[in-house]
């Protein structure tokens, strides 16, 4: 059973979420996450009232296969971030869990260091399973830490589903974490990611892994010249780096910058930026229309039946998409009739 | 003004195309391509018939950028595999062209010798404008061809659009073609085709290119390495060939026989075919909503707006998708009510 807190208007969040305000900026994650209906309402009214105050932070994509150390990683670089005066949020997506207070507790204690930092807002969001109803709002949460005027932001994802292609056409800049090794550690990473990656990042480069690591950086670069050109115009780049002893996140951070002074240059950052909330108007209005189509019982039937006739090869998925439309139709009316 | 021939009755249809008949399955792949509502009836009555006498070939992906020797390729390919007694088709994908009489004419002067061979079977289609109401019938023109007793086919594109994304989920094996060079070559090649890849063949391996040949092998097999693993558990290669000398040719088709048999026995193969019957029904599913979508003129002009409210960061995408949807079923009333 969801207990609801009772909800503020929405100039209240707004007024909060402006000012800095983490408890505010929190409480109304919870709101933009909650799927009943009255949320929803609330949610769109405070985002239509933030919206003027987005769009100016760095966005950071940041994967890596488990082990691989994201959150050290992340403790270091969001440090380093802090101490230069930036606000940093960092948005962690954890594929094989909804959101509870275990996991909220388990992420805090994972960067410890940040998660006691004035100047860092952590926070897990799930990743959604759209037909079950439960969609992602981690595009709605980072408008909302951008409008709290956080200016550096890092979704953080773990490599091994569809949810890095996903964040890639949330952010602006797509990282992707590597241990020294050659190969056997992509064995976890998903096939497509490597060639979307701005930059690599050759982890826990320090001691007796040092040489490891150099030879890493200089196949992996090798690797990545032989990719296809980005429509940046940004050829990716690898780069090594020790959480433990700090070296490299420097490195690190000045590359994004270089990266966001040419895109902001040459228009690409805006031009991106602009596409992908086009994209993602289209994918909620898809998310949307199948959770209503989800309730459709007699669509739903049809819909396994035509699946499970088209996987035995008995009926074309031509034939079959043709009747599956029609189910929908005569169903749908129940629902806009 | 499209001019439409009378058509057959489906089983005259299935008969001649069962029989191996060139003229029949010509007339057919027209009438599959036709977008005629009478036209579609009569495709989903033939495709049934034909379901049955489907699978049974070795569906191949070849892609490689203009220049890269496509058609030369094929055309010593095709020659290797008909000479063993295998009847094979081709479907050339151009995205920019429709299907004209200019195009058929071009694509067989472009294999000249294949398209003299009595075993061989070459036929562009349309790349397909689902928006616009076509789309594009590629998968039923490859179970036309099968049924007809074609047992290899070759789905060929020019790797610098969306298309190859779709083409990787019609066949069993994913072939790139490149020309040496590191690196260069590689810019008209859309991103993500590398990782996607089951093999590249290094073309026009003759001459005085065989050294830049055989180094630009070296470089990708190792590149190819260092990517994830394959859900197939098949590992990439990198053959050298020339369509010249027809050196590499041999070694091309040994190495598909050998996926073949590997993937069969795992089960991959019909699990892998399974997964993208089930795909193709949401993917068809999905077409004819939107082309449906696209008939109502209350909705495309409010998607006008809000595409162009999200670009401007005047309105969010969580907001402007549900005010479309609203003008969705409001406007679908008039179809289904």
């Amino acid at each position: 059973m969801q207990t609801v807190k009772p909800r503020l208007h929405s100039d209240q969040y707004a007024t909060g979420i402006l000012s800095g305000d983490r408890v505010m900026l929190g409480q109304a994650i919870t709101l933009i996450e909650s799927n009943l209906e009255n949320d929803k309402v609330l949610s769109a009214e405070l985002l239509e009232k933030l919206m003027p105050h987005t769009g100016n932070s760095l966005r950071l994509g940041i994967t890596g296969a488990p082990g691989v150390g994201k959150s050290t990683f992340i403790e270091a670089f969001g440090k380093y971030v802090t101490d230069q005066g930036k606000k940093i949020a960092v948005l962690t997506i954890d594929p094989s869990s909804q959101i509870t207070k275990g996991s909220i507790l388990g992420d805090k204690t994972r960067m410890e260091e940040l998660s006691k930092n004035p100047m860092a807002f952590i926070r897990p969001t799930a990743s959604g399973n759209i037909l079950g109803g439960v969609s992602n709002k981690t595009r709605e949460v980072l408008l909302l830490c951008e409008a709290s005027g956080y200016s550096v932001i890092i979704i953080e994802t773990v490599g091994v589903g569809q949810t890095e292609v996903n964040v890639k056409h949330m952010v602006d800049f797509f990282l992707l974490l590597m241990l020294a090794g050659a190969g056997d550690e992509l064995q976890g990473i998903k096939k497509g990611i490597m060639e979307m990656t701005d930059a690599m990042v050759i982890t826990k480069a320090d001691g007796d892994n040092m040489d490891h690591a150099t030879r890493a950086q200089a196949e992996y670069q090798h690797a990545l010249h032989l990719f296809p050109a980005s429509a940046s115009g940004w050829q990716p780049r690898v780069i090594t780096a020790s959480s433990l002893t700090g070296k490299g996140i420097d490195a690190v951070w000045k590359m994004i910058i270089e990266y966001q002074n040419l895109t902001t240059t040459s228009g690409f950052l805006k031009q991106n930026r602009s596409a992908q909330q086009v994209a993602w108007l289209n994918e909620y209005f898809d998310q949307l229309l199948k959770s209503d189509f989800h309730r459709l019982q007699n669509f739903q039937s049809t819909l396994k039946n035509m699946e499970r006739d088209v996987a035995e090869q008995k009926l074309s998925a031509y034939a079959a998409a043709q009747i599956l439309l029609k189910a929908l139709y005569e169903n749908l009316k129940s629902v806009i009739g």
